[in-house]
């Protein structure tokens, strides 16, 4: 597989700066890329390493293809061409069409011709897997579920009954859609489980990472539109709705009947707490932790990054006494009389 | 499957308002449901989906009844009631007994009569699989470990070897329990393993949800008492002891050999540091972060909610320099003198 | 299996206070050890109980070995020297050399004649599996895979395509390794997948705890360094280069491209975000964040215990306006004149 930098520049709408014979064959860093490679230039951190690079050719917006050394295939979005060009050079291997011999499928399950259930694979009654599909080694797929077309389970996915997986969607190993909810009812002073009777809806072209779990709706469905991409380790609770291509990073806790936006983004390790609403267009930095409604677009945050541990022991032990700090500053204020503006009345 | 309201408050001792013989089908929410369906209410921030139901009938507390414009089901304990009601209307499927040919099971391995031991599941030597036990596909069971009756193994759960899990309790797919704990003795700029030799002993009743860990002691065992309620993405420690009817929500995580005690409610991303206790009846809402014991039953709180980017940035500045803004009113108060009354003597 | 006090002394090099011909079977804790059992004391917190113990020997700092009441085992490092004799007396069972039936193993593979490859699992084409390690049940193995000598996958991991995994590494159930970075490059309100065609090469003596991901590379390899300990629960993003000996407590996130020194120890719920450099040597508390790099070695930290609920809230209402008091204060200081010494000029 490879291509002339004159045919990936017709193909992606390229503006080519540089020989078009020259043939790549695959991808690299701008550091790392060597003469057979295409790398790509949009951090403006890495100016040095761009200055230095040996790759065939850079895809770097027009304003500063100027700056690199080798040729150029200009682009307003470098990085989205050079994932398809990723794409192109490195096409992910056709799975075979058929059942594995050693794959467990229910006779009253539909499987496309051209779908591929891998080794060791288990698929329940009534379930649907569609045209090109792919079912990766030891996936386990329940009952009455609907794999759309061009889904891929990488491996060992599972998908609980009546789950329902869009079109094109890829899920990673050990990703589980559908378990149960959490939910219990206290009752004196144990806990009864409530049946979780709803399901999980996940549109086209979503993304979710391994290990990954998604609960299964208590009533009705938990919701991923389409192109939601979801890294790693995230936690969806039941009921909970995400808006289409919102983005969710690795080890995000997003809690029951949560309603997330359209185009969000979500840092790592933020926490969503349950039965809130999030409005579109909402970016959260790491570790983010939201409690109430997001009504305004915008970048939020509640990180604390580490100090040197004195440093960060001095500062919590002032924190934790703010109060008097606070009490205080209130007396000092009353002490000096009218003299003092005040900022305001915040201080009880 | 189906009932009647009169049978419904028959079986559960409500005290039913309205028709007696209006058949019901399934359960739904407040606003979902159709004329078919029971929903309950407690929640006073639903008042407005109460007024406007279809349900058929809403499980509800006799105190405010009388705002249900539709039958009521009266009980003291309407979110308990429900889930009783839930589980009649949707009985789970029995999972037929018998070992599926696919499954790999030690002739050494006692599995009841009544068990099921379902697709490509794999049990080993010595284990004990009690009646009406169900091991859903894809679930790996280690040697001498004892699944009580009951038990069900949604789908593709592991359990190491040794492990014991008491009866009724409910594994969900993805979960590990008895993986090796992190230990390991610094030697000379390396780590050396310490064998887990150690068990997990989980108790009846318990639910531990999708992609959860529990990790089996270092010399005795870890031990999760009866009725502990854990949801998805749970890391439990080695040594760990968690008392009875606890409940975990989702992505917290347990250092080794912390104890737990019972009733404690712990919500989505606490963190519990390794050797501490807590008592009995403790509430951690979400992210507390727990490094000290707790003695007296109560809630507990660490966590800080997002602000708007800017804002917040602003208040981290602030944080980080409070040391400085401490001394700043120590001198204030230093030369305002006897004049200013001191609110206490911690500033150092 | 089991060994006298004189053959331990002799074998570890151990000071022997006592009876050599003590016979031993098993290790236990200080409180918990019978007459057969040996124990070890680190941690001055158990001086009762090391006062009070009944195993056979205690293995000790010569320092503090006049407390033990029972024999000892002098050593200048208990933890580890009980360790190995823990090892000792309880050996983790062989595994026998060979092929399950039930694994589905490609023809091209190539597996060393005393591997073990269990029950259910499967291998693709291409990969090499070496001397003595095991595939334990359920596990997935893919494609031009390199699985060292020694290597124990417990049960139920995933090996993606082209990983490779260093001697002796031991791997829990439920891990991950290379499944694809969470890498998406934005394009008229979409994401493009950017194929992610780097590996993961993970060097000897390394330990994975249980559900643990560590994702492929986007154009080069995923880096894991020999002897590095990482526990449950955690998410190693593409690119991540990790130094040796570094050990990595339970349910911490590490963003793509970052890089983490030699001997660091990371303790649990920590974050790490992406693109950033830690140096050797640094230890991070629970719960830290880095968002920055760390370029000198030692401990750092960043997060906050809980308090009682209503205080934690008194507190966090205060943070929130930190703003307004520290401009009361300036206000203060700017009307109590020259008077008042100014520790700074950091308060805007």
């Amino acid at each position: 597989m490879g291509a002339t930098l004159g045919e990936l520049a017709v193909r992606f709408g390229c503006e080519l700066r540089g020989d078009p014979d020259v043939f790549v064959k695959t991808v690299g860093t701008l550091p790392g890329a060597t003469s057979d490679a295409i790398a790509f230039y949009v951090n403006p951190r890495l100016r040095r390493e761009l200055a230095r690079t040996r790759a065939a050719a850079v895809v770097i917006a027009a304003a500063v293809a100027a700056d690199s050394p080798v040729p150029v295939l200009g682009s307003p979005q470098p990085h989205a061409t050079f994932a398809r060009i990723a794409v192109l050079l490195h096409p992910l291997p056709a799975a075979p069409a058929g059942v594995h011999p050693s794959a467990i499928v229910s006779p009253s399950a539909r499987i496309a011709g051209s779908a591929h259930v891998g080794a060791l694979v288990t698929v329940g009654e009534g379930t649907v897997v569609g045209e090109r599909a792919v079912l990766g080694p030891g996936s386990v797929v329940g009952e009455r579920v609907v794999v759309g077309d061009d889904v891929r389970l990488v491996a060992r996915v599972t998908l609980c009954d009546e789950v329902t997986i869009g079109a094109r969607s890829v899920l990673h190993p050990g990703t589980v859609i559908g378990a149960d909810g959490f939910g219990f009812a206290p009752e004196r002073g144990a806990w009864i489980k409530v049946p979780q009777i709803g399901s999980v809806r996940i549109g086209e072209d979503v993304e979710i990472g391994a290990n990954t779990t998604v609960d299964r709706g208590a009533i009705e469905d938990t919701l991923i539109a389409e192109g939601v991409k979801i890294d790693n380790q995230v936690q969806v609770g039941h009921n909970v709705r995400i808006g289409a291509h919102t983005a969710i990073a690795g080890c995000v806790g997003i809690a029951g009947s949560a309603t997330i936006g359209a185009r969000c983004q979500i840092a790592g390790q933020a926490g969503i707490a349950g039965h809130l609403s999030i409005c579109d267009d909402v970016v959260l930095t790491a570790r983010a932790l939201v409690v109430n409604d997001i009504t305004e677009p915008g970048v939020y945050a509640s990180a604390v990054p580490v100090e040197k541990f004195a440093d960060w022991r001095r500062i919590l032990g002032r924190l934790k006494r703010i109060d008097t700090l606070a009490r205080k500053v209130s007396s000092l204020q009353r002490q000096a009389g009218a003299g003092v503006p005040r900022h305001d009345e915040d201080d009880a």
